[in-house]
């Protein structure tokens, strides 16, 4: 069966050693759904004129979020971020759709960085909405796209 | 239209004021699931003697990504745990499920560090599985249960 | 000359011991201003029609910041807090006036916490409007009242 | 109305790309005051051979809080640092005045990690002397010069 | 063999649930020892008078780890503290001690924030002093006492 | 008496300027030890078939520390990080040897964060073993090598 590269050949974690692999422009997209009741998402929706906005408050906690990915995920590689954007978008009355693009200049790429983005965007959505609406469910979250690198371009199987 | 309690009366932000709500104790088990090609769960799966433990480095980093989440989401309140659980099985040839319980004596829930730690738990197995699968998707991630507090116990659905 | 309670006899920093205080409710309001150019003001107090919402963003790091305080500052006991809330307003054609109260139930107060949220909400005005105006000034920052503990209530000298 | 970088053009916050950026040497120099009661300011003074050292505590506090920057300001990039040095003096008998100066070789500048060292740094010289005099005043706050960048260089109108 | 506590029957991390354990007073102490060339020592020693003042920049540096314990130990429970102290002496002409209090009021013990705050406050004095002196050794490191708990009261055997 | 880095000509620290350093490839090795029971050693050994790993949970422990070293240590220079790598042996019937090395492209060097690794995967032992042996020691810790940078190579004298 094929190795894990975050194990060594004795199955120790690690973080992998990038020392010498090429800087390179790296970019990465990642997707996200939040499924809600049709009231909720009218509730989020309104979110430019109505009492609050729950979007920009997630949008934020995507962002700094993304600059803790290290932090959260043990083995991912320090690393700075020249970019990250996140668009919310209403893709049927009982879904948020939340996409998170980052990019980096680096050694390793910002796949991860993207995925924890979106992942903490929508739980700041669960937050938000939560005393209106527990049964909400987050999810599918995938990885879109990523460029750069050794492995070069990749996109998800439509 | 019902007000969310975490902006007052503007829309303002805030953390909502639980100053003069009792301790109680409280839980919260949230579940989440990672889909993959049937070769990467068998992969996962075989942590316990194969080369390197996938489930337990995300067990680590859902229990440690409870203790951050007031750090990530932006109106939690900063709380104490008295104990953080995840567990995992497979639920199909290409399904792993994730379930993590939060408890704590205190006068706000713990609903979002159950949350966060399947988010993260899952996030962790797309890192240390993404070198031989890029096209695993999470979710859905939902709240189980939870007890104690004003609101009492809740179930999700079935 | 009165003693620092931050440091002990022989002059060492510590964290005083509140092992024995009382745990009583307390309350902490701070405020502090920034000073723009009246265009800046302008551009800040369209927050809520025009392109992007300035206020909305400082209002989050504010709260954010008041939970990382004793991460902040070396010698604050780590707390909870009960609540945050941060309002602003525009107290002359080139001035905005920020007003943080925290509030927790604890053996020591939130002051800190209250200075800490409107210094970092502050900040983030300044790092949000620096494209337009790098002369922004910040302050005064003060402390305006507090409430509970041995030393009961304290206002500022108006 | 000019536009905010960090701000798309509708309006929702970003980490603005920089991708694109040349990585050039730049600095950063704030500056801000604590006014205080002129027995506290003594006290401060003292501190190379009274007990205990006000200000030495808050110049290890400002400089940790400049490498927490980007944990702090939602839309900063994160970023490595140079240097840090953060000077005080006392400029009038009830004035202490805190400089500080960061350098790096990036894509962006530093001048929220000079901002954001002279603010922790002036938030600590509160904490350490709040049992003496809670009525304290930070400011002004603000930015002295910055070089580097395709801004270049500027000064603060004097 | 004995079970242990940080993991459940099947061998899996968590962390242990405190839910009915009663919150106590607790203590801690502990002790490690930093052995340099009697040159470095001196240098250290020399700390109120000459060009920079070491221990207290690894006193500072020691009960600021202490508040981060539960983000660096995975199964800690997240504590408040009540105090912590951390006081450093020349006990031979190449060896300095250093000792950590930590106390709280709980249900779960303060030894690993004492250990944590020795253990980190040895590695500042080695950051400070290895331009001058790469061969320091830090250790032994151990815990000296505790009190409070079901488990009572411990001392190190002498 | 030769002058430290981390203060200036006046005593006062600071962060070292880095600005002019070229960057260059960098590794450190360090190494720590646990003394404890032989039964603990036999139980900790013991972790691939038994019940609980405490060394898996510690090599995380220690490579995430690794990421924090410039959070901990107050004048360290906040780092990428290229690779880190800990290694346990059971030295004698009562001893357990930690090594950890780190690497990094940069203008500072990784020993700091070689070190961190070991003393917190060390901790983290000492909190995994706790319940069953609380008088296990931590130490000599020590650094082993170092290459790069203008100092360019060491080793502890054996």
């Amino acid at each position: 069966m094929t190795d894990l590269t975050h194990f060594d050949s004795e199955g120790h974690s690690r973080m992998v050693n990038v020392g010498h692999k090429p800087v390179t422009e790296r970019t990465a997209t990642a997707e996200g759904f939040v499924t809600a009741h049709p009231e909720t998402i009218t509730r989020m929706a309104g979110g430019g004129t109505a009492k609050g906005n729950v979007l920009e408050v997630a949008r934020l906690a995507g962002i700094m979020a993304a600059k803790k990915t290290a932090d959260l995920i043990p083995l991912c590689h320090p690393l700075g971020l020249d970019s990250v954007e996140i668009e919310f978008s209403f893709t049927s009355p009982d879904e948020l759709r939340i996409v998170a693009t980052a990019s980096l200049t680096a050694k390793t790429g910002v796949e991860m960085e993207a995925l924890t983005a979106v992942s903490i965007a929508a739980l700041t959505v669960y937050d938000m909405c939560k005393s209106i609406d527990k049964a909400m469910t987050i999810g599918p979250i995938r990885l879109l796209s990523k460029t750069g690198g050794k492995s070069g371009s990749w996109s998800a199987p439509s």
